[in-house]
C-alpha cells in the first residue's frame, strides 16, 4: 500500500529539503514498518540528496497545510525541525510519527527512481486525527495542483469543485486554510476557466 | 470540524449496535477532545439507542472494511469488544482512540437530531495509519453506497469508477476487500447501469 507523507532530506549545504511523498510500505497492522520505497522524480532535488547522502526520513503527518505548500514548491519557510539521530537528517517536529530511512538499493526507470530503503529508527510525537474527509480533499486537491501541466486544466477545476464541497462541509480552519492556499494557487496558474 | 467515527451504542438487549458517524469536534490540535456532536437520523437505532441510555462511545479507526459493512447495514458479526468503564457501553477493541460521550442535550430538526455530548473517559488502542488515499476513497464509497435511493444510481457509479482508480493505486489488501464487498454491494443494489 501506499501511504501519504513528507520526506525529509539534507541538502549539499546541510539544510533540510521537505516534499511531499508516497512510500510503498506493507500493511504496519502485520507487522511494523521496517522498509518503504520511494519513487522521485530523478529530476527532483530529493532524488540528488538521497542519492548523495543515502538517507532521508519519511513522516506520517496529518498537517495537510503543509502538503498543499509542499506539493507545489511554496514552503516560504521550514517547517519546525530536529537533527535525527540514526541517520544526518531532519525529523519535523510536529509530525505524527516518523521513520528514519537508510537507502538500500536505487534502479527502476529513467523518469522515476524506486529507491529501496530500510527503516533504521522511528518515533512517535502525536496522533494523526483520522478520517476527516476535508483532510483529504486537500491532499487529493495538492495532488491535483502539482500536475498542473500534465492534467487538463479544465479537469483540475471540475476535480477541485467537486473536492471544495468536502472541504465546506467537513473542515476545520486548518483544513480551510490550506484549501484557500490550494484555491489561490491554482488560479494564479491556470485562471478561472471559461 | 467532522471527525468520521465509529459510534457503538446499547441496544435493550444489552448488545452493542455498531454505526459508523461523523463527530462534529473542535480541532484537537488546540485542545484535547471534550465535547462532540452527533447528528444521527431520529429513525436510527443509534439514535434510539442515544435516547434510552444517554451515552455511546465515539471510535476513530482506520478500518474501512468496518466502515463500509457498517454503512450499509451488513455487519455479519459483531467485531472484538470490550466494555467501557465510565459509562455502559462498548469499545471496539481494534480501534485507533476511542471517547465515551455522555448525552447532554438532544435538539435539531425532526429528520435529524443535533445530540450534543461530553467526553466522560478516552483511551488509545494504536496509532491510525496516516494518508492512504485507498481507505479514503472506500470511506467516500461507503458514503455513496449509503445513499443509494437518494442519489442518482448513474452518480453513484461514476463516482464509484473515479474512486476505483485511487484503490488500484494506492490500497493494500485490506482497504482492495473492503472496496470489493461495496462494488458487490452496489451491483447487488442497482445494478450496473446502461
Amino acid at each position: 500500500m501506499i501511504l501519504e507523507g513528507i520526506v525529509t532530506t539534507t541538502d549539499p549545504d546541510g539544510q533540510a529539503h521537505v516534499a511531499p511523498m508516497g512510500a510503498t510500505i506493507d500493511d504496519p497492522r502485520d507487522r511494523p514498518i521496517r522498509h518503504a520505497i520511494l519513487r522521485p522524480y530523478r529530476t527532483s532535488r530529493t532524488y540528488a540528496n538521497l542519492v548523495r547522502t543515502g538517507e532521508a526520513v519519511f513522516h506520517v503527518s496529518d498537517d495537510v497545510g503543509l502538503f498543499a505548500r509542499a506539493a507545489v514548491g511554496r514552503l516560504d519557510r521550514l517547517p519546525k525541525l530536529r537533527p535525527a539521530a540514526a541517520v544526518k537528517g531532519w525529523i519535523l517536529a510536529d509530525a505524527c510519527r516518523w521513520y528514519a530511512l537508510r537507502v538500500r538499493r536505487i534502479s527502476g526507470p529513467e523518469e522515476r527512481a524506486q529507491v529501496e530503503a530500510d527503516v533504521v529508527e522511528a518515533g512517535s510525537i502525536r496522533d494523526f486525527l483520522g478520517f476527516n474527509r476535508a483532510m483529504y480533499a486537500v491532499v487529493e486537491g495538492a495532488i491535483l495542483a502539482s500536475r498542473i501541466g500534465f492534467v487538463p486544466g479544465e479537469q483540475i477545476r471540475a476535480e477541485l469543485t467537486r473536492l471544495a464541497v468536502i472541504v465546506e462541509k467537513t473542515g476545520g480552519t486548518r483544513q480551510r486554510e490550506a484549501w484557500d492556499f490550494l484555491q489561490r494557487y491554482v488560479r494564479e496558474k491556470i485562471g478561472e476557466g471559461k
